[in-house]
């Protein structure tokens, strides 16, 4: 708890002088004025949180964290826990999305075993993940609370942890998740902290829950709701009684990273929950989260617009694991290209008086 | 002409069939059925349009055409005609913003000299531009047409041409422009292509038209279209009456790239127009087309809509020079991972129950 107070309060807000010379370095490139829009905006962001004008983001890395759920015997998802155990082991042998993704983009990717409700001793000792299991799985958070409170703190300063291990060798940390019923502790999550008591206007499919289904999810989260009775102002609270271990550990991703000053690109609804909870953990977080895109879940627009953000994205995505994180790298690529590659007026010839 | 009649003739529909077994192959994938939304439907695009399931995308090339235009006499513009030859110099030398985010993305640029007032024969002696110079800018369409229905057909012929020379070597290609004043024509083409009759609710800011004076520019796109009186059912007739060299030309690469069964990239407002036009010409031609991103000229977001599409993404740009067709290059990339490198659930070992 003194690790997790102490990174909290070594966040500082973005530099304010980077920021502005960005801005004004800029506007000395032949172009419009300010002609590449939303990629200028994030430009002047990533100056701003690492305190570089060159834009340091080549070396990136997701870090997905998985995770199990008790609440998923209340049948919230059509899928069992079992298919995060499977889906770890795809992870591993690269054919999930987030494989082919990151590759893509050039990232490396983490798997964290934050609590899944299997085995994963053998993976875990060939190294081909990183076991930080908590335990197998939350208990079930519409009869009792999902972990302690001891729990909760160790799964965000886990996340820290392994933000602050690997900063040497990562500029740009992207949040992924994997963890079969994640979307009703992400809800409940959202639902509290837009200060709302009935999760029925965020509740949605999930991984394909019918829509038939959707009033049973809403109740059974409200119910977790209501007998847990979170402190909204408490967020190790919300995260011990109605989060998740993969949620927890987000937020620590997402605090590590505001921390050492990098930026972290926040991938869609259940990543966006771990990032509302850092936010509450240190408000200044907030000014290094890059939301990759707007999920194709109903509540991730409500999050985006708690977090003052609008996502880079707009894809219809809903698969999770950090792929829409991997899908927005390139932008933060372009911007650096920008910062490095472009000429100024002076040094290009190009009349400033006629293009601006 | 022969040569533009049989370009347009030999385009043929997406392959329905490469539709189809991408859809089926896209739901064996592990993730829930469309987790990846947008990015699944560029997906099957791109098998349809190439009529391969391994969605070749690898080599992309920015053809980047630049040309004058007689308007910008009329004030529609704050530059002058100088600055598209001073950012010629500047795409050579690689200062501009399509040099930075061309080369991030990994794609060749070839620019293109279409009819700029100025002198270019240095650079195109030296083979650093291509030249194609039809005249040295149109005339000004407020007052007259802006060039012969000869000169419309070679501009068109000649972005064919250009696309067929390089078919072995490109698997995308992508419009760009370089034109200061061709607001006023893509404005011009907007209009008559939407059965409108005043251009004032498409007319935009351009590269920085202050507010005060797009009541000007309208009225002179107005004057223009009154003046020639262009057969909106005609592409030629519209294109020789109110277009712009470059603007043809750009037709011509979609129509070109459409051909050959190659996706072509369209990038902002100007693009967009001569991708109007190519849709007149050959209709099927729309289906090769990827709109890169909605610009921020109002006028765009019309011609979306005449296209039935929707552009991938939203970043408010409006430099045009192919810089938001680079940006959505490495979602093509990421659309052909999907396809190559995801597992299915049989070979992943995931529950297909489970997760669909």
């Amino acid at each position: 708890m003194d690790f997790l107070r102490e990174i909290c309060g070594g966040i500082v807000p973005q530099s304010r002088e980077h920021r502005d010379r960005a801005e004004a370095y800029i506007k000395t490139l032949t172009m419009p004025e300010w002609a590449l829009g939303r990629l200028l905006d994030l430009a002047v962001d990533l100056a701003g949180m690492t305190g570089d004008l060159s834009l340091p983001v080549g070396r990136k890395e997701v870090i997905l964290m998985a995770g199990d759920h008790g609440i998923v015997r209340q049948m919230v998802s059509p899928q069992k826990s079992d298919v995060t155990l499977q889906m770890v082991h795809n992870f591993v042998r690269g054919g999930a999305g987030i494989n082919a993704l990151a590759g893509a983009a050039g990232a490396r990717i983490s798997v964290v075993d934050m609590g899944v409700a299997g085995d994963l001793s053998e993976l875990a000792a060939s190294g081909k993940i990183i076991d930080r299991r908590i335990a197998p799985g939350t208990k079930d958070f519409s009869l009792e609370s999902a972990m302690t409170r001891e729990e909760a703190v160790r799964s965000v300063e886990t996340g820290m942890k392994l933000v602050l291990e690997r900063a040497g060798e990562t500029d740009v940390f992207a949040t992924g998740e994997m963890g079969i019923g994640n979307t009703s502790p992400a809800t409940a999550i959202l639902t509290i902290l837009a200060g709302e008591s009935d999760p029925a206007k965020f509740v949605g499919p999930g991984a394909g829950l019918p829509p038939e289904k959707l009033a049973h999810k809403a109740a059974v989260i409200r119910r977790g709701l209501e007998i847990n009775r979170p402190d909204p102002k408490d967020p190790l609270d919300i995260l011990a009684k109605v989060g998740g271990f993969e949620i927890g550990g987000i937020a620590g991703v997402v605090l590590g990273s505001a921390y050492c000053r990098k930026p972290v690109l926040v991938d869609g609804f259940i990543s966006t929950a771990g990032a509302l909870l850092a936010a509450q953990f240190a408000p200044a977080a907030a000014e290094y989260m890059i939301l990759a895109h707007g999920s194709a879940e109903p509540g991730h627009a409500k999050m985006a617009e708690l977090l003052g953000k609008k996502p880079l994205l707009d894809l219809n995505l809903r698969l999770g694991e950090g792929t829409g994180a991997a899908l927005a790298m390139p932008l933060l690529d372009a911007a650096s290209a920008v910062m490095n590659k472009m000429a100024t007026f002076d040094n290009a010839g190009v009349t400033v008086e006629g293009i601006r």
